[in-house]
C-alpha cells in the first residue's frame, strides 16, 4: 500500500462561531455542557475529514475543563486544528472562546478529541501523516504523545 | 460626535461550519430551510457585532435562493462578508456551501442580511464606514447600492 | 397532456398558530428569525401542496422584512395564500402578526416563498392554474409578476 | 361584578397545521407522542387566549388515544374548539388529521384539554360563559358535563 | 402457544430524572405539557419493554393532570411501574415529582400510559401476565380494571 | 464552622433512562456524542445535588471513550454514583449502557464528572465527606486520588 501524502495543520484548521441562545442554557442562565460539547465535536469533525478527506467518527472526547461559563447572548468561537496522527486515528485540539464586543477573547474550555477515519463499513482506514511546520506544533505533537501514553497507562492501571 | 474609524471587510468576515444532523432535515431528507436561516442569521450577527463593536438586530434576509439541497451528513460551511454599510445598517452577504470528502465545495444559497447597530434600548446606533480594498469589494458595495434602490422601490410601488 | 383544472385562493389558503416559547428566543428575548422562517416554510409548504396536489419543495424565500419583534408568550398567527402561479411553479405570501388577548394583530413579517411541485424523483411537474376571484387576489397576481421579472432582472446583472 | 358577555365557539376556534420533521419522529418512524402534545397543548392555549381574552394555564390532557400514527413529511391539521365552559375553566377539544395530498383527512386523536384564565398572580379568573348555536355544540357540551362529572367520580373513587 | 411466564412490577420497574433547562419552559417560566408527556411517554415505553421483553407502541396517555408547576432548572424525577396488563397490552402508572435540594418531592402528575407489544410488523403480540405481591399493587390492579371498564363505557356513550 | 456529616455512596445514586430518538442521531444512524454529554451532565448533576443539598456547577468532564455506538429506538441507561469528594468538589462516575430487549446491557460510556457546590453567588461551598461501604467503593476512591493527582501533574506539565 503506497504512503498517503502528508498534510499540514493549516490544511484542516476549522473555525466556528455560534451565539448563545436561549434554548443552549441551563437554569443558571450558562452555556449547557452538552451543548458546547456537541459544538466541539462537530468542529472535531470537519477538522478529521479535511485531513483524513475520509469519513471519520469520535473514538474520545478528554479534558473538557469549563474554565468559564458562556451567557446567553455572548458570541462564542471554536477553533479547531490536528495535534496528533496516529495510524488510523486523529487527535483534534478545540479550544473555544467567549468574544466580547471589543473583539477580545475568554477562554472557555480547551478539549482534545480522538477522530478515527472509518470506510463506509466503519472500519478504520489509514490517515495521512501531519506535515509539521513551526515549534508549536511540535510541542502540542509531544504533548499529544503524552497524553496517548497516559491513556495507555491509564487503561492497564484502570483508573 | 466625532466621526467613527473605518474598518475593512476582513476585519469582519466569519466562518462557520456545520455537519447536517438528523434534526436538521425535512421529510425529503434535505436540509430544512429554516435550520438554515437558522446558521445564516448567527453568521451575519457576527459578522455585524464584529464591524460595529455593538449589539445588532435583523432587518431583513433576502435573496434566500436555494440553488442545491444538502443532505444529511454533509460539512456544510457558512462565509459571510459586510458588503455594504448605511448610518445605521450594515448589509453582510452570507454564502453557503456543501462541502464534500475532497474539500470541493458547491454553492447552496446566496442570502443578503442587513443587521442594525443597537444601544441597550433598541435604539439605532450609527456603525463604522467600510473600506474598501479590492475591486471585487468595490463590486460588491455597488450592487449593495442597487439592492438598496431597490428595495426603496419595491416599497413604493408595493409589490 | 391534458390542462390541469384550476383552483382557486380559498382552496389552498392555510392558517398557523404558534406561542413564542423560551426555545424559540434570541439573546434579547426576541423570536429568532430562523424558526419564523421553519414556521413560513412548512405554512407555504401546506399551501402548494394543497394547491399542487403534489410534493413540493422551496427554491427561495423572498422579502423577510422583520417589522416588529414577537416576545416569548406571545400568539403568533401565520397566514398562507398562492399569490402567482408558473408552470411548475407556486408563489405563496406567508403573513405573520403577533396578537395580543384583545384579538388585536401586529404585522411581524411579510414574505414570499416560492415552491416547485415534484415527482418522487425531484423532477418539477405542472401545477394547476390559479382562479383569481377578486381585485385583490389581481392585484397580488401583478406584483407577483413584478417579482418574477425583478428576480430575473437582478439574475442578469447580478446583485 | 358583571357578568361576562358570552361568546360563540366558532370566535376561538383555531387551526395549526404542520408537516411531520426528522426530529418529529420516534424509532419507529412515527411522530412522538410527546411532539404531539406539544402541538395540541399550544392550540388549546390559543382557543382559550381566544375565549377568555385572559393569559391561561393548562389543567389537564385527557383522552390521548392514538387511533393512528403520523409518518415523516405527513402534513398535519390541528383543529380546536371551545366544548365546555366552567366558572374559571374551559374545555377544549382538538383533533389531529393527516392530511394526504388529496386533501384527505385520517383521525390520529382526539384529546380534550382543560385551560383555566389567570391573571398575573397565577390567580384563577373568571371566563366569558360560552354561547351554543347548533345541536353538534350542545352535544359536545353534555358530553362535557359527562367528563366533568367523571373527573369528580374519578377523584372520589381514587382510580 | 405456550403461556408466557408471569413478571413482577419490580422486574419493570424504571426510574428517570431530568433537570428542567432553558429549552423546556413555556413563555411563563414552567415546564412544558409537551415536554413532560415526551418524557413521560419513554418512561413508559422502557416500562412496557422491560416486561414485555419486546417492541412496544403507545396507544394512550390517561389522566394528564398537571396538580404543580416545575420551573427552570429543578430536579425532576419520573418513576413508571406496571399498574395492569391484558392480553397484548400493559398499563403503566408514570407518577412525576418536584425534587427540591433537601430531596423533598411534590407531586407534579400522575399519568397512565397504555402500550401494546408489537412485532417487526406492527402486529400486537401477548405479554406476560402480572405477578402482584403486594396489596397497593393490588388496589392498583382494580383500579385498572376500573379504568378499562370506564374507558370502554365512554366510547359506547361517545363522550 | 461545624463539619457536615457524612453521606453514603447509596443516597446520591441516580439512574436516568432515554430511547434514542431520530433528532439524537447523527448522520450514521448513531447516537450524537453531544446529546449523550447532555444526558452524563444532568445525571452527574443530580448525584452532586443530592450528595451536598446544593447547587452545582460543572468543572470537567473527564474520560468520555466511547466503546460502542448507541442506535435509534435504542434504550440507554445510565448510572451515577459519587466516586470521591473533596472540600468543595464532588467527583461522579457516570456509566452508559445500551439495553437490549432481553435486559442485557453493552457498556457505551464511561465518563467521570467533577461537579463543584456552590451558593447563590456561584462562590464554592464545602460539600459532606463521603462514607465508603464496601471494597468497590474504596477502589473507585483511590482511583478518584490518581485522576486528581494526574490533573494535578497535567496542569504543572501542561500537556
Amino acid at each position: 500500500m503506497a504512503t498517503l501524502q502528508g498534510k499540514k495543520v493549516s490544511e484542516s484548521r476549522t473555525e466556528q462561531i455560534q451565539i448563545v441562545m436561549s434554548g443552549d442554557i441551563n437554569g443558571y442562565g450558562r452555556l449547557k455542557g452538552g451543548r458546547l460539547v456537541e459544538w466541539i465535536d462537530i468542529v472535531a469533525a470537519v477538522v478529521a475529514r479535511r485531513h483524513a478527506e475520509k469519513e471519520v467518527t469520535t473514538v474520545s472526547i478528554d479534558n473538557l475543563h469549563f474554565k468559564a461559563p458562556a451567557y446567553a447572548n455572548e458570541t462564542v468561537v471554536l477553533i479547531g486544528c490536528v495535534t496528533y496522527v496516529g495510524n488510523t486515528s486523529i487527535e483534534i485540539k478545540v479550544d473555544t472562546f467567549a468574544e466580547n464586543l471589543k473583539g477580545e477573547r475568554t477562554m472557555i474550555n480547551h478539549a482534545y478529541v480522538v477522530m478515527v477515519a472509518i470506510d463506509e463499513n466503519g472500519r478504520p482506514m489509514t490517515v495521512p501523516p501531519l506535515v509539521l511546520e513551526d515549534e508549536e506544533q511540535r510541542i502540542e505533537w509531544e504533548a499529544g504523545e503524552k497524553r496517548r501514553d497516559f491513556i495507555k497507562r491509564r487503561r492497564l492501571e484502570d483508573f
